[in-house]
């Protein structure tokens, strides 16, 4: 049947793909190293364990990404790629003020944490994995600062009269730490009302996020009327000389 | 000269240990795996690294302690003692009004977290190893719930009118997600200040922490700030309406 000689010119061609195969097969990597991080976390992230769940030989994998890292950086790239674009829909959609704006954003900074925490936590809470050397990728890696969006559009209310503070940045900081938080909070909150039985929580120290009078929804809506109220608020100005 | 019977002697007391002993090795024990997820991070912490930075036999390991994260559960309850104890001094030196006291609560939190960070990580942060069994720590643990803590020191502000809002938990929690966002945030600014040529800043999205008109000092100061103004001002008093 000549099952045999088949296998064999296939093997052939995955050695020497065309860059569309290819870049479709990075795409395949990309995958299925987010899945990983997400099922194991980064202890699971490993190329070893990509090439097991992809079912190719861990050299091949060599072929496309350098090291653990550069996977991490890749996929972490996508993430941002993914946050900045749906940004964009946000601030084409707003209606109102510049102030309402900035809550939009912060509203989709919840969904999108929500949508895939994993993706969060790469992007904002666990450190990407340590490298000896710098590949490809990396080199040529653009940072987004995410913060200078943020702090952008303060500026902008900050020179439209709406927001009374002048060091944007600084407010700018504030802002996503508390979103950050909030956002944490708001997962272990969540994941508590999902999956109220689940073993662990106590030493988790996790009850004390799932025995509240109020739901996670209703943190999040509190925390955005909170900085809706507080944006505008001239009691809380905060003066240099409180800070420098 | 009789030192091999010496040797078998000792290696018998070692198998055959007092209580006080086989306490004092628990805590060796305990600061080993520490430093251990310090060093290497969830992914460095396990049972035959602990063995060996100890230089023991990985079954005696289990004489102490029976998972992973048996471990981390009883590192973790002494960070927790640690930060209890820590506040009750902090309490019993307060002076001033009680909103004065909540700030010097969130005061030690920044100040805990910068006096060790990997206790902080394992706190707030790192989810705690998985396991299927519940090991005999784990079972009597009773926890500590650190927000019941400050809910209650909010109570007692809004029980002598500094505050205005009613509902105390959900201040507490908003207050909490602040500062553990400012916390991680603070941090991240902290490392580039200290060493601020470190490799991949900009794949890791650091740089923009390392790159603003003010310090992670004053950045600490501005929230603490805000929160001070933020705590007493009617204006941002959140209604019952609006987030249920």
């Amino acid at each position: 049947m000549g099952n045999q000689k088949i296998v064999k010119t296939k093997i052939k061609q995955t050695r020497s793909r065309s860059p569309e195969k290819k870049a479709k097969q990075f795409e395949r990597i990309l995958d299925a190293g987010k899945q990983l991080f997400q099922q194991k976390g980064r202890e699971g992230f490993s190329l070893r364990g990509l090439a097991k769940m992809l079912n190719m030989n861990q050299n091949n994998v060599y072929n496309y990404v350098e090291s653990k890292r550069e996977l991490w950086v890749c996929i972490r790239k996508k993430f941002y790629e993914q946050y900045r674009n749906e940004n964009k829909v946000v601030i084409k959609n707003h209606e109102g003020s510049t102030v309402d704006l900035l809550l939009d954003l912060f509203d989709h900074f919840f969904k999108f944490a929500e949508e895939d925490y994993g993706a969060f936590t790469m992007m904002h809470i666990i450190p990407s994995p340590p490298s000896d050397k710098i590949g490809p990728f990396e080199k040529q890696y653009k940072p987004f600062n995410f913060l200078d969006g943020t702090t952008r559009v303060i500026k902008e209310a900050i020179n439209e009269g709406e927001i009374k503070e002048n060091n944007a940045a600084l407010l700018s900081f504030f802002m996503f730490s508390l979103i950050l938080g909030a956002t944490i909070v708001e997962n272990t909150m969540r994941s508590f009302e999902e999956n109220i039985n689940y073993k662990g929580t106590e030493a988790d120290e996790k009850i004390q996020f799932g025995t509240q009078p109020f739901t996670s929804k209703e943190f999040r809506k509190y925390v955005l009327r909170k900085i809706q109220l507080g944006l505008t608020d001239p009691n809380l100005i905060v003066d240099e000389s409180d800070y420098k």
